[in-house]
């Protein structure tokens, strides 16, 4: 795919779609992503299998609470500590940017990074969509370390983190993170361009793209929603879609604890006829219940999108009163092995529920 | 000096009272260096000014709180680690090993690490006592980074911390060793030999150990703490010295937060009459009040010993009914100076009471 500065507003909202709810809001990753790219140019985008085996990839990313971090934001000088000082420590130069998360803000930020670093990004991330902790991409789940990690605060403090397990790296990010104040830039995970064509979601840029336009195309049609479910079953991943409920938000408990935005929304019918929506949150929407009958379970995706203008809403913006639709989307075929389940499924979150799929539950 | 297996004992004896309460308890740490030293043989102690200008000089020390040191112990492999990865990181390779607060285990740590690597010890450290913090030491106070700052756990799980400066860094520290369990090692503050001589505490390995053997020889002749108190007055930094109360302990706060181990305790007169002492700690004493009247100030020295036998007293090891006399001993004059007290005076420790010195306090 080739990446248009015209594309970025597209890409921002469809990346906010696949972040679940999660992932931060990329409007300012977006600004940050334009500024970078008049400074230094679009980076080309490269298809994951045209990226060469022994080729270094390393990604970009924030890190911590989707509450802090649209309140601060990269300036640049972050993210290029963050790479230099990975490369210091695997004494490796890298050759491809690619994004750990498509989902939010970590869309936006490999754009930047990659913009600034004059160096390629790669068109697929670990997830195709997103998820709040660093052991849960599929980079993980078949063996490769998110160490040696980079992690920086905007002061330019720099933490390198070598553990023995993502789940131990994680603790350990996320402690350094709420000490520099939960809005941190990290590099993790590098790997080969032989592990990306092995074990990446591929493609997700052009997806977060071309869920954003159709959502936009929608709008001129006047249905957006059934534009992009429509564009949705045309795709590899996100085939088996459907809205779960049409409704307004009634209740709303959200806290910031341990470093996560915590907490869960119901979502009641606009005529006040029949079962209420539940959605539990940590950072993304991880289960919904229509009543007591889940609808869709983490790692499917479930997605918060305004009524009239399907304009993707985030845990952060959700408000009392607002007249919401939410849609259940399958996820990638690799997240859902029992491999992947067993890293980020609903076990990984503390539900006690097994991971049925949305077509399944909704019997599509 | 050199040093022999059978000093440690000795040697030990003197740190935990030069730790004015905190620094670990250095039985275990003892242990542990007596069965590096019969694996790898005794290191060899090199007085600070026949260290070359252009050494490399590394640290090893424990962080964590003293109430968690006890429970777990360094294996090796981790303060291995620790100097290999920080070795790693500088590009450079140590020549010599040095304590960074003789107060306590970290007397012990260094002789381990030495002796595990094959390498001289230098016969100073960072303060001539222990303190809670890792910007408090004298290098920081005459601008010597502690960064890169290397920490392990007893997983080898490893941290590289780059901060602008000492606060930052002991801020990202903690948070990490909280995350590793309170256990942790460390390398950190890596130096010449030329900032050794300038801003070391000198020859304080000598003075633990003369401390431990005058309370034994003391002990001997039935009067340790007066053997102890004729010994310190002959010393450089620890003549002004008295005993500031006798007594029995009559109540102790203590808990373990953010890391460190905080409370007081008090003290009152064998006979009932007369006013009570109260001293205040945080991991170390830091203060000693005779009623309303303070008698000892951080960062001069408050040392509790058993009465009878002068066996110096941890905060961890502080027991109700405890037969107990508080020594007050003057801290070295680097240690004293107005740069010096902006970083470990009373502030630091948020005591609104200006340094004093325990001769004008007492008259002595």
């Amino acid at each position: 795919m080739k990446l248009q500065i015209s594309d970025l507003e597209d890409l921002a909202r469809g990346a906010a779609f696949l972040g679940t709810g999660g992932g931060g809001d990329p409007y300012i990753g977006r600004l940050l992503a334009q500024a970078a790219i008049a400074e230094f140019g679009m980076p080309e985008v490269v298809e994951p299998e045209d990226v060469p085996d022994d080729a270094i990839v390393f990604t970009a990313a924030m890190l911590g609470a989707p509450t802090v971090l649209i309140e601060k934001a990269a300036n640049g000088d972050d993210i290029d500590l963050a790479l230099k000082r990975l490369s210091q420590r695997t004494g490796k130069t890298p050759d491809y940017i690619m994004p750990i998360e498509i989902g939010g803000l970590n869309s936006m930020l490999p754009i930047l990074a990659a913009a600034r670093a004059g160096l390629p990004l790669i068109n697929a991330d670990g997830m195709g969509r997103a998820f709040p902790e660093i052991q849960m991409v599929t980079f993980n789940v078949y063996g490769i370390s998110p160490c040696p990690a980079s992690i920086v605060d905007e002061h330019l403090n720099s933490v390198i983190i070598e553990a023995h397990d993502a789940k131990q790296a994680e603790d350990l990010m996320r402690a350094v993170a709420i000490q520099m104040g939960l809005s941190t830039l990290v590099s993790v995970y590098p790997m080969t361009g032989k592990d990306v064509k092995a074990y990446g979601v591929h493609y997700t840029l052009t997806l977060a793209l071309e869920i954003g336009r159709h959502i936009r195309q929608g709008r001129e049609k006047g249905d957006p929603v059934e534009t992009l479910l429509a564009y949705l079953r045309t795709t590899e991943y996100y085939n088996k879609c459907l809205v779960l409920y049409d409704g307004k938000v009634t209740d709303i408990r959200r806290e910031t604890t341990k470093g996560f935005a915590v907490g869960h929304c119901h979502i009641d019918p606009l005529d006040g006829n029949g079962p209420a929506m539940t959605i539990q949150f940590q950072n993304e929407f991880l289960i919904a219940k229509k009543g007591e009958e889940t609808v869709t379970i983490v790692p499917d995706l479930i997605c918060l999108v305004d009524r009239e203008t399907a304009e993707p809403i985030t845990t952060e913006s959700l408000k009392y009163g607002q007249r919401v639709k939410v849609l259940g989307v399958s996820a990638a075929a690799i997240m859902r092995t029992p491999e992947s389940l067993n890293v980020f499924g609903p076990q990984a979150f503390g539900i006690d529920e097994a991971f049925t799929t949305i077509e399944k539950l909704n019997a599509i």
